[in-house]
């Protein structure tokens, strides 16, 4: 794909990849409050979205950040696992719920008032939030919007619900793939504080096609691990980050093996468009690991290299620094004890080869050519509403020592993203 | 220390910190070239800074980096560290001599040119570049400015070769202590990649009271970990980082005791000095973690939040954002597995408490005193020559899990920063 010239253009192109599986509803609504904490008085605007099956479902899964000290939607969602059957997902943006006194009532609090209004047992929704972390959801304020929000459910499409999740993204997103009789659709938000084991990242995967409970548990991990575990836009892993997958078994069944080879499409995909819409991300940095001796080390290593911020520095300046690629690959394997040996280290940066037998191979005309190849995988951060292409910088290591490797995803690091973080919440 | 109005006074202290232990002359010198590996042919400008005992000693120390890919200077230093005693240091910046085809030949006939000028076998000399990763040395050029180099070798103070070391330094830095009948000195470089294991940062120490090459090494290798190795400016480790410590004994002995106790003073000073220099640094952030099982997990979760992107860029924006403080230590902990209970957990930033019993605890009022806090341990990062003043953004967090602790020091993540990465070659 060549990216869009317009955000109407994208747009479209959402609606289409958007279109809701059969037994599924979304809606969002919006309120503002002016959060306790906060040292002016001036209000913020929360949406309110609702994804909602027809009926409960017993084929759900999930999985949650590692993060240590997990926001309460988390210890929430890991009770609603131990259920037989869910229904729903209510979900706010702006404030995270996390580490507050009265977090986990406070989410319990709204989905009981969700539940009086549409019928549903409190126990089959889960209660997701993302935004800033430790200031206390305003619960009144929420659950004054609750039946407008209930009032706007549809089927259609998912692109307002996909719109409504969003915190600092630039884009709304979403992936979908036809399978069997049905499809798989996937919305996300995530922007800054994306890494690793999916940090600030809402993923909610909608399905009709029916597999075991089981094994779409196995699939959504399997797939996770893949592609939201292996992306970086700054390093950070939240405490709120989750996948949740629901199925309406509405378009019959498929293999097990049918049914995750289409979610890692769906979620690969996902994955590189949530890295591309990553705060001021103006490069995408693909990097490939191989050669090494197993596939945890090469994951490692390419995370050492799309998280070094002289790296994703010098990648945001279209400077073919390569000696910083190599220095990030060195600090890894010398600081984690892995045996290298420089004289197989192989790397590429696009087509050029800068590194081997020990040595960098630059020139004046490489360098040029090196630094408009960097120019031209770029994208101006400040556009905001849609990707501009979707060009990555490939940078692939061959470190000689194995048969493992691994792709890892990482963004640059720009004013856009300093401009971003330095004033979140303000 | 209220730090300093203007650089003139700054330098005046500079030469009273400087003034060299006997038995030592310094000098710096200049030549211009033209690299070619760079695009365009607009020459560069590099130093040249010696540092010569009047006599050999066989007193020296080092402590040099652990990245797997070590430049030509520390695979010399390696051998020079088997000799019985050595004699100088020829440093250069601009380029840091890493994986050329010729890097450590370069550094040879460097050295042998050298030796022929000042009359001392080369094996007693080190050579030490630090700058851009994977360019050739200028050779040439260096050799045809050695002579004027040695020229201009003076005894006094070393604020010259302080200078004459640095690359993107904002300042230079010196710091020296007394002890017995004389005094320790060190000089350092090093402004962006800084991280633990002394990534490029280059220190250089002189004294005149004696101790023996053991104990020289051991104290050396003890005061590096606890304070080179706990500073963090971009969290990258460098091919080229390396502590080298000589002494001219010539003003008689001390015990290992109390040279190890002057050298922590020393070097504790000097690696805050590097992080308050560090690239477009406006925040030293000081991170206490107590209450850890062990010293290492204490400096590891002290390492994750000084090199929190969203930490470092929250502080910059003077934004007390306090949840990303308790997300980056839950993701440091869930993610390596380390045991920690939220109930126990304490934090407190400045004098302020906002974590404990599990929950934030956060007002509008502390919102604003800590924004306040923040504001006042600004230092404007595009004032150059000297540092303002040297105040610290101090985060402490007990764990409440046993009696380890450590300090760990970084810096915020500035608009600055971008802006000297993003074009550091250029």
């Amino acid at each position: 794909m060549e990216g869009f010239s317009s955000e109407a253009e994208y747009l479209e192109e959402l609606r289409r990849r958007a279109v809701l599986p059969a037994g599924f509803r979304v809606s969002t609504g919006r309120l503002t409050f002016t959060p306790n904490e906060r040292p002016t008085q001036e209000p913020y605007r929360m949406n309110l979205s609702l994804l909602l099956a027809d009926r409960p479902t017993e084929i759900f899964a999930a999985v949650l950040t590692r993060n240590a000290f997990p926001g309460a939607p988390v210890l929430l969602a890991r009770n609603r696992l131990r259920e037989p059957s869910v229904r729903g997902i209510l979900v706010n943006n702006k404030i995270a719920n996390v580490c507050t006194a009265s977090g986990v009532e406070d989410a319990e609090r709204l989905l009981s008032e969700l539940s009086a209004l549409i019928d549903v047992p409190a126990k089959q929704l889960f209660s997701v939030s993302t935004g800033i972390i430790g200031w206390s959801l305003p619960v009144p304020d929420m659950v004054g919007a609750l039946p407008a929000t209930v009032e706007a459910l549809h089927g259609g499409d998912a692109v307002d619900f996909a719109r409504g999740i969003m915190t600092t993204d630039a884009f709304p997103k979403v992936r979908s793939v036809s399978v069997g009789e049905g499809s798989i659709v996937a919305c996300a938000k995530g922007a800054g504080m994306i890494e690793p084991n999916m940090a600030t990242m809402l993923v909610f995967i909608v399905t009709d096609v029916a597999v075991s409970r089981e094994d779409a548990q196995a699939a959504l991990s399997a797939v996770a691990e893949r592609s939201f575990n292996r992306i970086s836009v700054d390093s950070d892993q939240s405490t709120s980050d989750m996948a949740l997958l629901l199925s309406s078994a509405q378009r019959g069944s498929v293999p097990a093996s049918t049914f995750q080879a289409a979610l890692e499409e769906v979620c690969g995909r996902l994955a590189e468009d949530i890295v591309r819409n990553g705060e001021g991300t103006g490069h995408v940095i693909r990097v490939r690991i191989s050669g090494m001796q197993d596939e945890a080390t090469a994951v490692a290593a390419g995370k050492a290299v799309v998280n070094s911020p002289l790296v994703k520095t010098a990648i945001y300046g279209n400077d073919p620094n390569v000696g910083r690629i190599v220095s990030s690959l060195g600090d890894y394997a010398g600081n984690s004890g892995v045996e290298v040996d420089r004289e197989r280290l192989f790397i590429r940066l696009g087509q050029w080869e800068v590194f081997s037998g020990g040595v960098f191979h630059l020139d004046r005309d490489k360098e040029t050519r090196l630094s408009s190849y960097l120019q031209e995988a770029a994208m101006n951060p400040r556009i905001k509403g849609y990707p501009q292409h979707d060009r990555c910088v490939d940078i692939h290591a061959d470190f000689g020592l194995g048969k493992a490797e691994a792709v890892v995803l990482g963004s640059d690091l720009s004013h856009e993203y300093i401009q971003e973080n330095a004033d979140y919440r303000t």
